[in-house]
């Protein structure tokens, strides 16, 4: 599994979630997580999300990560989504050493906008889907919330209380990728040292 | 699925991650999560993980959760692993949200025994595994240090610097199962409204 | 798994078969049964069964069932065949609890219109299908011939030798519904009680 | 997929629900029924229903069925117990065909023993398990309530109102074993016919 | 599994990979090769190779073959392509029988033009793919070079050292799709003699 | 995927081919395949061929080959059986290029003794089987028919009439193993370029 970076200022418009756009795009004959950043404005034909429909996805400057699993034939929806919430878990967890202390509600993160407040901030926005033989998930992470809908609280983590520098944000992305490809590596080696029934 | 409270004091023998063990025990006829607190040594015979042949694995006072799937048939020990990270990042949560920060290796959570140094404690066990129809996950924290192996930093929640009273711990085991039902059950729901290619 | 019904005299043209009809139309984030009582006439794109083209699917007053599964992934339509089997069996069992003898040939039922001939009618259509998340089943049951084709000898249940009152046929919706939901049920069930090899 | 007859007077004793059980005694190379008429006393050993364990399951002189697949790789359970309604479903209708009316809750037979009364006898056992690589079901239906357990309400079917002679009974079970077979083949001819999304 | 013959000089355009084509086609409900000469000119749109997007893949004279399982289900892309590399292997030892010595790469077969010289020649094409319900290969075999691409370098069975008679011709894929159709029975055959843990 | 060379003069008794063989043997947390040389002699305990039961397996000098695959979870005998049978074509395509021309049936191969004659020598032993989370072949080749069974007809490469050295051996083992390795991995690689449908 690998990790490509993709140029930054890419608009993910959905079509990015579409199986073999990895292969298609940059010729990767693997599973790959393809990262960048850049801002979102999903085409409704591109849109998987069936509760989305009508709905404003946006925001100017996000954080983008597609990521696409080939290893297990036939792509499977049900472990694609385990993978997904395993993918925000470790994004969570790395926030919060960043200093940025998040709420989890499913595929989604919040952040209190103000510590003395409850009013939570909607952080991040993510699917995932497959075909029979590729399971894809897209995660993207505010880093304004310039550009995200009106109807929605949101937050963006470089308008947070913490000092967060691009430098940062570079390798924040990084080790979200490696964490990820290691996490799903050491399942793998689990499973070989494994006795069954 | 369900949750079921084990009477307290039950030694962790290695039986209980044996299949249908719940329904052995309990008449469950479903998925279900068994909590309990209780010491543990393992009995050779009923050991899982071959990398621990040989090894002591044990401890005295210890938080017990039994996981058993149904809904997967047939069982595959590699979605398995997904789940157990799943519920290990949900534990290594909620522990944050007491006042615990660890780090996690995989299956394994550790804890700074002390902030000035790097001294880590090993704080958790885990093993998943699975038979043709069932797919079971071990997970136990220790409370405490007593009874641990010798050979092996370990850390006790109740032994950490955090001022934890035994309803605390009661709260932690309800909640960690209500929150890890109701993420397997989110994975559901977010399948039906999802598009596919 | 849920029961809802939709409102009379929809047409079944065929798009109801399609994955995540019952969401896009109804919201429902679960497996169902969506039931109606309305007419037939297939939209030649919305044809899932090849066998069936260049026919006419029609009808003028039927009974409509469309189930949809989740959970089952990646779906299986080798499975999904098997529980229209086991929807027309239980249909084929409640017809004759209503005094009305059927005989089935896969996934058709057919009614001798005359006690004293060999003439069958045909009762009914049905098709299983999927998509990579979902397992699609539709059965219809005439409740009259009227408006169905020419050229192929049909029967309704409302013209049998029975007398049958609008309130049985809303019970038997209800019922048929209710039963094929706790037999899937049921066969959950007996998985967690059942030793395997 | 072959039918067997084995000689009459085996004892069913749960031996012949192992996997290869088929093979191993008659060198059948393909999945399988294999029916006989015999008595049952299961050796708690071979038990695979652990809901019955301490429970005598026994009769003097039944009809036993023993369905082997090997057509799905992994077995599956789920599919497996799927098949065995059918299998069970496919029973009652060809007992209603022989005059003898029974009402089914899940994989049992219940024959109401007078008309007048309500009091039902249970006329069947079953079982559905599998190994990694075998699908097993275990069908068997009371001939007589002789040697049936003295604590359940059982039925025969020589002993009921209707008068069923041997020749029918040799019949019924080459009829049905046929019917089985012919379902199992119909469904794999439905699936090369449908369009899938 | 059945071989069917499609009639002489039909060119294969791509439309032939797509699932259900030879029920559409012939009527066949069964997993099926069909085999026939033809020419070979796929339309982009049928294009199912990503990296032959742009190539022109073309030939004036093939045999070809196009296999649909649907004995799997769900369908699986995997073990399709490793059903692909039998039928190439079965297809070089046959060649080899001929008294044409190919070497191989993964699907495509290759033959040293002059025998002493290493310039190796394309003699074959080949794809595998699957929807949810069918998985599907298509093989061709170059008779002829004239046609092909002229950027590849590539041979022809007929232009070979070796005299080969149309005779030949015919009873070679004759055998080759009686040969493929034997070794995935074998193998299912010998699924059933196999021991499991 | 590793190749790993076991000491020379082991014995292989049946034993190799349990689940977890290579872990518990050398740590390997990976699929893997393990080559030596050395005598055979099953202990009728670990027979896994049902069709073997009474028979003697063994030979005096052997190239032993043990596989195993966690990469398909749950394992599945039917894809297990594909590899075996390309692992064997790889096999008689090496053996061809060393000058030694087989025949192969399934899983066996065959050596003409004369030249002239027609008369057959079995050359090689070959089984597969898996658990729920591990698939295993076992493929080895008679260098010598020393210690073979009397009542089948053997043969061994080094008896052949070509002249083939033990370096010849050493390197016909790397290179089975390097080529079956690489043909799993372009399989993986050829499903990441491939449309679907």
């Amino acid at each position: 599994m690998k990790h490509l970076k993709h140029e930054e200022s890419t608009c993910y418009d959905g079509s990015q979630i579409e199986p073999m756009w990895a292969f298609r795009t940059f010729g990767i004959k693997d599973s790959s997580i393809v990262s960048w950043m850049g801002s979102m404005e999903i085409i409704p034909d591109h849109l998987v999300d069936f509760e989305d429909v009508g709905l404003e996805i946006k925001g100017n400057k996000m954080l983008h990560f597609i990521i696409e699993h080939f290893d297990v034939q036939p792509a499977d929806i049900n472990l694609c989504y385990h993978r997904q919430r395993i993918f925000v878990m470790i994004i969570k967890d790395m926030l919060l050493d960043l200093g940025i202390k998040t709420t989890r509600n499913g595929d989604d993160l919040y952040y209190n906008k103000k510590i003395s407040s409850t009013e939570k901030g909607k952080l991040s926005v993510s699917i995932a889907t497959c075909s029979i033989s590729s399971m894809k998930i897209h995660f993207a992470l505010n880093l304004t919330e310039k550009g995200t809908p009106n109807d929605v609280e949101t937050a963006g983590i470089l308008e947070s209380d913490v000092d967060i520098k691009m430098e940062d944000i570079y390798n924040f992305v990084d080790e979200a990728c490696a964490n990820y490809i290691d996490e799903i590596s050491s399942i793998k080696t689990d499973i070989s040292k494994t006795r069954v029934f």
